[in-house]
């Protein structure tokens, strides 16, 4: 006999949608038998009754407008699986808080754009918002944020939080294939959208790092505080490069904090390439907490996908039942103590490439830039191929800060013999 | 102003117990500002009052007797850093949950014995048993177990669950020094106990990977179920041929699940060198947890220490406030279906050294016993230089079931001109 029942309504049938009813319908008698409770879907919405899905949809009671599946009485929890950070995701959040159900999503644009209004809707109505498959899929980041690291001052974050990209930048080094083709295996393997605008570019990174720094530290930051670059500047050569230098690129969403200033960050990186976060290949995402008590810690799985992403989804369900009480409310609504930080005030070492004409005396021209800016160089060469009739220099810096480097690469630019613009990748040794 | 007080007892005051006390003094006013909760350290215990600590022993109410404690009435936790499968630590965790307080404790030894009764006396008394820092330090495993891959048949779990045998075989493979003399650098870098014992045997791996797979499966495994072998059998020689193999060695707990027989082992192990746990090194701890929903999911971070240790103890300790409801009932008690499995049906492939006679034949004598018990080989060389005399044969098996291999090992055992034990690694390719 099943004591517990929790009753829930299911809007979004897409890939994690369909997983989750999918999943439900096979698990059921296992959340009965292990956890002595049985999940009821009460109501399910799409955009598309009739789209083809491996579930039967007859099954469950259908609603055309997703709305009203939230005014059924006894459902307990609204799972919102569909995408957009404002218009109908918006409307139904806010109308299952105010109805006092709780709410899991995977929406993690509209969470980094209106978490905070929602939170505080949440918690007027005393009910709580769950979002484990909004960052990085089937890692439990937002659980162990929420309940462990408790007593340490986080100083630092750093994630892989985007599949899409990780598996190109992996493909496009280990089998030496261009973007464009990496990214189109990337698509046949349904590591990336027809459309990967949004991962490509960085922004997804930027809202998966924003609700991390926003959970962390109570900070109400937005997508536009994080200085962004996507991937689509790396080339080959910079990976071979990177490689010969001893670094892989990656594409890191990173929050530095130091003295209450904290700088969010999403552009790729080069890390050492004995580093674990090296590792993590292909469509794996990571993410490193680094605080005061326990070091590093490194969390590595399953980024994206229907189970992972569903399994994500499912214990925050069942977690509803087990934790009835669960409350934030310890969370401050609102830190004012921190403040963004500006790209232009991070101190590290950087990688350049720079594209010139093969004259003499364009080295010693570069070089006098530098010199006079103290940009001091560890690592200089000149690649053996030229890349569109260019001479390729390769430059390594030491630590510098980046405004120092940025305006100096704004004077090498006008150069006569300088044709590129100067390819900058920044170099993390701290991961 | 604070709304929420937790006062709390702690019997034990050695490296972890005194870096709770230091932790809560240096962030009183950090855990009241972000927690709206203070944290009362209402009396201490331990073997010696008179023992130099870093804090001043004298702030608090000290007790000869650490069951006194717990009578204190208004205590609500009681955090117990003693260590011991019975006595003294079982008594206080006995009358700590009678007298209906929570447990807090990083006694792997007692769970892992007593569990299952404590857990019985924890229900019945409405409280809690919470025991992050007993296995892997700071890696909220046991977290992400209660909370997450809540839908996940989990099949698989491995992990570097001792520091200090991970720092012995790390450094034993890089700095290519001996085992006593690795072992006596970890007792010097802090990663080894004066009696490494418990650590160097495998046992302390063992009680971990029993807490695990109980905690998992609601089963009532013992350490007297694992099968066990520690790290003492390993050798130099054995780490550079298993590195010429493409392998590293680490002692692993692992659980493999399957058609309801779980194999709990502890062993060392070659694993891919490629692979993210190998790449998992010196005190570092990892577990690895494979389920039909996440796939693999990583955990990897600082598995012991004074303060990595206490934030996982910490990190309990404020749970109790937020989570006053909290409770594992949805677990059953014990779950009779799942059976021990047995190391003889293991399949897998072995790293095999034996130590011979330079005479002609030896070779063919060996592998006439492979090729009768149809034990096929993949790989076989022999060492340029001998030790202790005798010339050393390298095998590498396909896969094979492991009493097959045993009973083989024993008639070639039998041989003149076998001067050596088999000296057998297991090879997990899974991972």
């Amino acid at each position: 006999m099943v004591n517990k029942q929790l009753n829930i309504g299911i809007i979004g049938l897409g890939t994690v949608g369909s997983g989750v009813v999918e999943t439900l319908e096979k698990k059921n008698n296992y959340f009965k038998k292990k956890y002595n409770l049985e999940i009821n879907i009460l109501g399910i919405s799409a955009k598309s009754k009739n789209k083809k899905r491996a579930f039967t949809v007859k099954k469950y009671k259908w609603y055309n407008n997703p709305l009203d599946i939230i005014d059924v009485k006894n459902i307990h929890v609204i799972v919102e699986l569909i995408a957009g950070s404002s218009g109908m995701a918006l409307k139904i959040a806010n109308k299952t808080l105010k109805g006092k159900k709780h709410l899991v999503t995977a929406n993690k644009a509209l969470l980094a754009v209106h978490g905070e209004k929602l939170s505080e809707l949440a918690k007027k109505n005393s009910v709580n918002i769950c979002f484990e498959a909004a960052v990085a899929g089937a890692i439990p980041i937002i659980n162990v944020l929420e309940n462990r690291m408790l007593s340490d001052n986080i100083s630092n974050i750093y994630g892989i939080l985007n599949g899409t990209c990780n598996y190109i930048l992996s493909q496009m080094s280990e089998k030496k294939i261009s973007f464009n083709t990496a990214l189109k295996n990337a698509q046949n393997a349904g590591f990336a959208e027809a459309d990967p605008y949004d991962d490509i570019s960085g922004n997804d990174t930027a809202y998966k790092l924003v609700l991390l720094t926003n959970l962390i530290f109570s900070t109400n930051f937005k997508s536009k505080h994080v200085y962004l670059e996507g991937i689509t500047k790396i080339s080959n050569i910079d990976l071979e490069m990177g490689h010969k230098l001893g670094y892989t690129i990656l594409l890191l969403g990173i929050s530095n904090i130091k003295n209450k200033i904290i700088q969010l960050r999403v552009h790729p990186c080069m890390v050492s390439k004995n580093s674990l976060l090296a590792k993590v290949k292909n469509e794996l995402n990571s993410v490193v907490l680094e605080g005061d008590m326990v070091g590093k810690t490194l969390l590595i799985g399953k980024g994206a996908g229907k189970k992972p992403t569903a399994a994500s989804v499912i214990s925050d369900i069942i977690s509803f039942e087990n934790y009835k009480q669960r409350k934030l409310e310890y969370k401050k609504e609102k830190n004012l103590s921190f403040i963004g930080g500006n790209i232009n005030e991070r101190k590290g070492k950087f990688y350049l490439r720079i594209g010139v004409l093969d004259k003499p005396g364009v080295l010693a021209d570069i070089t006098s830039f530098f010199k006079r800016q103290k940009i001091s160089i560890s690592n200089m060469f000149q690649l053996e191929k030229k890349i569109s009739g260019y001479v390729q220099l390769i430059f390594v810096t030491h630590n510098i800060l980046e405004r120092q480097l940025i305006s100096t690469i704004k004077k090498i630019e006008k150069l006569d013999k300088v044709k590129t613009k100067v390819n900058v990748i920044r170099i993390e040794n701290s991961i």
